[in-house]
Formats: C-alpha cells, structure tokens, sequence
C-alpha cells in the first residue's frame, strides 16, 4: 500500500485528488496539507478519520508518505516539491508557476536524492496523447493544420494547448512549403501562422475545450481530435502518474514522457 | 414520359446529366446539342439511336422537347434559356455566366411565356441543404462560425459556398456581438470575419470539398456539414429539378427556392 | 413586460427557469408555485422580493399572470396545466407524464378558452433543429443512418431522441431498400434497424448526450450533429417558447411546431 | 540514385508506383515486369526508354535493381519475392495472398540472405497510423468503440480494417467490463463485439473507406479518424517504404512495424 500525502487538498483540483486515490486500490492518503485544514474540518474535505493534517510544511512528519501529490499555488510549489524531494516522497505536480531555472534545479536535485517524480502542464490524458500522437504523425504528414474550439469566453487566441501541438510538429516534420500562391478575400481566413503551421480558433458558447490536428496527404486524411468535458479528467494523468512514478528515477518534466 | 433536351451534352458535366437521364423512370432524351455532336459519334456519348443531334440552336425542331437541361460555357447560356423559354422548354441551367441582368430579364421573359425553369449556382444538395439549414438555426443560434476545408491546391480563400452561407446568415440572425475583448496572439488565428461571423479556411491535400457550420448555445451545439467527393454530386440536385420543374411556374434562381 | 408564474421553482429546472426569466428583458416572474416554498426562503430560490408565493393551486390570485412555466411532477402536471388554461395564463410545459388522452382534452380546453401555450417533451434547441432538419433531408437523402453517443452508465440503447428522429424519417422518406445482400461477421456491427434506418449507439465514460445523423448520395454526404453538454441547454428553448408563446391560438404539442 | 524494379507495372496499383517513383529525387526504375510489358509499349506505362522491360523471371538481368517495388497477383507474389531476396533486391509488396506459412518461409530467407524489405496488407499511411496510435491510447482508454463508413455497396460488415484495430486494441487494453447491465430495444443497436470492444457499421453511398476509434474517459474524449478517399493515399506508404527499406536487415511483415 503506497502512503501519499495531498497539498492543496482542500482546493478544487485537490479535492479530486482526495476523491481519485480514496478510490484507488493499492494507495492511501496518509496526510493532506493546507493552509486551513485542522483535524475537525478534515471529513468536509472526505479525509479518513486517520489522516494527519498540516497546516505547513515545518510540521510534517518524517516517513508520513510515499508520495507527494501538489494542487496548490504558484508561490508555494516550489518550497513543496523542494521539501518533497529532500524527504524521499515522489512528487506528482499539477500546480503551475515554476520557472525553467526552478525546474532545473529541482531536477538536478531529485538525481542527487535519487528521487523520481513527475511535473506536468497538463494532465488530461486526451490532450497529452493528442500531442505526443500528432508529432509522430507529422514526420510522415507534413500537411498539417489544427482547429482548436472553446467556449466564448475565452479571450486568448489560439489556446495553449494548439500553440503547443503546433511546437511539437514543428520540431519534427520535413521542410515544408504549403500552397505559397494563397490568397484571402478574407483577412484571416486562412488562419494563424506558427512557422507555416495554421491554426484556427473557434470561440462558441456551449463548447468547453476541445483541439483538432488535421492531417491530408495524397487521397487521405487523418484527424486527431480530443475533447476535454469536464476539469475531472485531469486525474485520469494523476492516475497515471501514479501508477509510474515508481519506475522513474528523476524529475521528468512533462506527461507525454513517462506514457 | 417527359422529353429532355441535354445542351452541352459533350462535356464533362453534360455526360453525367446524359446518364443521369438515362438511368430515369418517366423522362428520356430526345435531343442533345453540341459544336461537335454528330449522328456519328453520338453513340460514343451514351447517346441512344433515337436522340436527335443539333450543332446550333437555329437547327432544333419545334416540340422536339418538354426540358433543357443546360450544362454549356457563360457565352452560350443566355441564348440557350431564351431559345429554351421563346420554344416552351422548361430549362434546368447549370451553366454559370449569367449576369444579374440577364437573369431577371430571362424571369420576366418566363412570366410572359408561362414556362417554369431553374438556374442554380450549385446543384449539390448537401451543400445546397446546409446553406438552407444554417440560416434557419442562426434565428435560434446567433453564435455561429464556419470551417470549409478544401484540398491544398486551391487557391482562394474562404470558399464561394462558405462565404454564401455567412451572407444566408447574416440576413437573419439577431443583432449580435461575439466576445468583443478577444485577442490574437498569432493574428489570423480567429479567422475571417463576415459581419462578425467568423470564417476558417483549412486547406490539406487529400481534402476535396467540405463545409461545416458550428452553432454554439448554453450548454449545447449544434453542427451542420456536409462533403463533396464528386462532382457526380451535382446530378443529386439535377435530379430533383426534374421532378419538381413541371410545379413551377416561372424561372426560379437558385436550388433551395425549390426545396 | 410579461408577467410568468413559475411552477416547480424549487427544482433543478425550475431553478433554471427562475433564472432564465430573472435575465430576460421585457419578462418578470411575478408568481411562483412549490410545495415547501415560503415567503421566508423565496431568496433562497432567486425569487424577488415582490414575487408571490404558493404552495398549491388554490391560493394563487386571479390575474397574477400572464404566462405559466411548469417544470413540476408527473401527478402535478395534468391539474397545473388545466388550472393556467382556466385562468388565463399561457403554460409553458416541460414536465412529462401527460398521457396522449389528457394532451388531447387540454389541446381542446385550450381552444375553448382561447389560450395558446406550449407542452415539449424536449426544450434543447439543437436537439428539436436536428430532428427538423433530419426530416427535411431525407425527402432527398433516403439513404441515412444515425449515430448516438451517451455516458457509458445509459443503460437502454438507442436513446429516445434517435428513436424519434427515425420515425420522423420514417414519415416521409420515399420507399427504399438498403444494400438487402449484406452480411455481418459480427452480428449487430451494422446496427439497430428501424424500419430500414440502421441506427448505432455509443456508450463511452466522458461523453454526455450526441446524436448525429448521417446522409449519404453520390459523391457527397450531409451530417447533422447536435450534442447536449448540459440540462441548461433546455432553457434554449424555454427562451423561444416565451418569444412566441403570444402568437399561438391554442395549445401546441412540440417545440419544432413553432419554429 | 536507388535502382527499381517495379513488378506488375502495368496494373493499377504498379502503374501509380510507376508515377510515384518518377516523382521521387534519389530514386529511379530501372526496370519493369508485367506479362504484356514490351519494348514497344513501356512509354504507354511512363516508362522511360532506358528502362529495361521483363515478361518473366527468368529474363531478369543480374544487378539491375536494388528495390523491388511488387504489386502483382496473389498466385505471382511468393516466387516474385523468393527471386528478389535470392538476388540482393529488397522487397516492397503490396500484393496479398501470402499465406502465413510463406511469409514465415520468405522471412527466414531475408536473414540467410542478409536482405531486409516489408510486406503490409495496408500501404495507406493514415490506416495504418490509426491502428499505431489506437493501440497505444488503449493502455490509457480502455473504454473504446469503433466506428467504419464504407459506401453503401460494401457488402460485409465490420470492414478487415476495423476488426486489425480491435484485434490490436483487444491485445494491450487492460481487463475491462463495460456496462453489463445494458439492454437494446433495438437488437443491434449497441453493434458488434468483439471481445468486448463494440464496432459499428456505416454504410451510405457517397461515403468512401473511413474508420474511427472513439475513446472515452472521465471528462474527456479522444478520437482518431481516418479518411481514405483513393487508392492513390497507398502510395503515401509505398514511399515511406523506399525511405526506410535500407535500415532493415530482414523481412518486416506490417507498414507499422517500420514507423
């Protein structure tokens, strides 16, 4: 039985953390950290009767845990995974905010312990396998463009999770020229422009988050779309994560590379 | 058993109308012309023993016919449907060309001779279908953007039909404005905007002709598309004209006037 | 302004409904019906403060409304619906359980009083357009299939809505066989048959209510898809039967009848 | 500059890897087999003159090619590729008809002899990139199910290449149960099993080849879809083939097995 300890239980993702592994066989939470998260509120937040409770890292216990799940905030996680990796606990991070030199440090410092973990952007498995998918397919079709659709909110065009596809194909597919002749009759029509890559960004009330690659090659297509419903699906790569930790033997940066 | 004239009957389009006809219960044709059309030859058109051939107009013999299917060059077409309507032939006319002119002369002309007939843009009917449908969702779903994908050759965009259907739109929907405080942070990458609809042009080998229209509400979607494989498409809609071109009373531009 | 009653406010829909109503120009609930509801916990409910409350039929006042949304119980609908028609008050229904008897004598009450209204087995608007639209197609595509996609824990297949999309089909498709020498080497691979309309359910974890309808012709297809995210997308349609609720005459079985 | 020989260059298929390997820099036919091939008639095939043309083995000169490029007839195909790997050229064949046995028999010859070359039932590069990925979202996605479109006169259902994708899903995905409990008011509705994994088949006119595998998670989807709109996208493998042929040391049986 593999002991893990949740920070930033009490908060939206880490609630569903303490939902995933009180449903998983073969974990227990042992402990849960949160700025104010005492013994008498710890069951609204569906932790066990025996789980220890911390308010900050200086008072966790040696030995408490295995395993270091973070949802907290970019000013902390940094000093939690730094304790987590001095402690031998595995941290599996969700929170955003370190900056590239943090990782690295924390990288070279899970090697000196001999620490494996994993800090990942994104954990929705459909995303991440829709990226890792799309760059393989681009080596062999370089005719490419991607369509990503969210709800009308959303300010920012196109979103992360395209821009980031697009690097990944970027890095790997043949020089490539499309269609140079081109014209719009409509600024814009033809898309966004990542190093010849189009994007196109849909905004829609209803929709939530959703990203198509579209490959065409000679009398054949091949499109890879993933649709995210619900912020659930995150724990189904904290799942993962914690299924894999064990066989990692450092910080790995990033989902797609512990499948 | 309805007679049918086939002008243009030579040519790529004309053929298919040719086997079209053919393959009807309830119409037969009679007559076919073209510059190069001879008793000869005509079998090599799929062009039965008893079909008679014209070179020009001016040789057509009265009665020969009850309908004027039209599959011939811009030059041509004007003359054809007058000659079609002065001899009481009902014309279905794919030939593009017309001006705005001539084809509300050529109405008016129906009207005095009380002949009923078709002029048509675009005889597919899934395309002819969407553009129909869309303007009738965007009176419920005014959040509406649309994504054509054609194959990589071609060469403008967005295409006519998308840009026919965000026209479609555009008379009806209420009055509207889509997340004003958006950004771009690849510009393009919201696509080209039609009176605040959005359009998106994808263009990939492989691809042929399709369109989709995505309607966004409070929690729902609703997306209309269709795809051309063929040309064959075209005969779809031709075939339709048939049946219904004996209801009309007068010259009717464009499919979905008929549907 | 409308004055509307809401019957059922208290509920998950009728909840809806309160806001829906409350973020409506030109409307103002003025009324609202619910067993527990009180005068005391009315905010509790989005409810104003000059809204009047009742808990059964015979304490609402004469004349406190115009219009009358009902989302109650199946045992309250059928009393509910009679009471609004007597007294003036256009109903609105989205509750089930009216038998096609009682539908029949409220139709019939309504013509007597004069009063229009509106009773919906289903107030998603992509939903009721698919199927609109669904029918329409298949006078010039007989050749159709339908796809519906559902949470893996549906436990009947098909879905309602699909069922009821290939009766509306059904009705006008003209008379056609499909493809009668095909095998299957896994029985059921090509679907369920209604009256030749093959139609195919999908049961997956993630996905939430989807139907598509599929058309096919030569060389080219139609595809109507609609998919529901969320129960918020029936107040879509509550929002449309309070538009036109006014132009009706009597009471109407459907939305798709007054669009 | 790799020599070809291109066997069954008059067929179909041999005569678009004729104009494929015309196309391609680093690559030329030096030869040509096919029963009626002639001195005379070779420029009818896009042969070019220095091209040297053979009706049977036997007539094969020593050394005239590196690759042999085979889209023959199944009773041709075995003695075809036992004389590629005899003589040094590295098989690429599409032809089918092997039976395992000869497969197993050629493949031991290609390590006697040191010579490496593929055989893929499936050259079509999005088929086959579909089967890779399905594959590998399955130890992520259990919940899975099939969907293929084929035009309307395909006569058996499911189509060969969604039964490889179950097969290949059904040998990694983890134990899995789905929904036991479910029922059909239509029988078939829920399509075929195949150990569980539900397949469904579309046939429409107008559709060409298509395949999707939906899979489903808490919260989310992913979907992978293929398009196959002419036998002209096998030639996308054919070509990665020649690409990668000289990294093989033996005889590799699957397109996939070389990506």
């Amino acid at each position: 039985m593999k002991k893990v300890l949740i920070a930033g239980a009490t908060g939206a993702m880490g609630q569903k953390a303490v939902d995933l592994v009180n449903s998983l066989d073969g974990f227990e939470i042992t402990a849960a950290l949160a700025p104010h998260l005492t013994t008498e509120n710890k069951a609204d937040y569906h932790l066990a009767a025996e789980v220890k409770t911390y308010q900050q890292l200086a008072e966790i216990d040696d030995n408490v845990a295995d395993i270091w799940i973070d949802f907290t905030l970019p000013n902390a996680v940094y000093a939690d995974v730094k304790y987590a990796l001095e402690h031998g606990m595995k941290p599996i991070v969700g929170t955003t905010g370190l900056t590239d030199d943090q990782q690295a440090e924390l990288t070279q410092l899970s090697r000196e312990k001999r620490v494996g973990g994993l800090i990942a952007a994104n954990f929705g498995m459909s995303a991440v396998l829709l990226m890792k998918f799309a760059q393989e397919a681009a080596k062999y079709f370089p005719d490419v463009e991607i369509i990503e659709m969210h709800h009308g909110d959303k300010k920012d065009a196109p979103s992360g999770t395209a821009l980031s596809t697009a690097k990944l194909i970027d890095q790997v597919r043949p020089a490539h020229e499309t269609n140079p002749a081109e014209t719009e009759s409509l600024p814009g029509a033809r898309g966004g422009d990542y190093h010849g890559i189009k994007i196109h960004a849909v905004r829609l009330p209803g929709y939530i988050a959703h990203e198509q690659v579209l490959f065409g090659g000679d009398g054949e297509a091949l499109t890879i779309r993933q649709d995210s419903f619900d912020r659930q699906s995150f724990m189904n790569g904290v799942k993962v994560a914690l299924e894999k930790v064990d066989q990692l033997s450092e910080l790995v940066i990033g989902l797609e590379n512990i499948l």
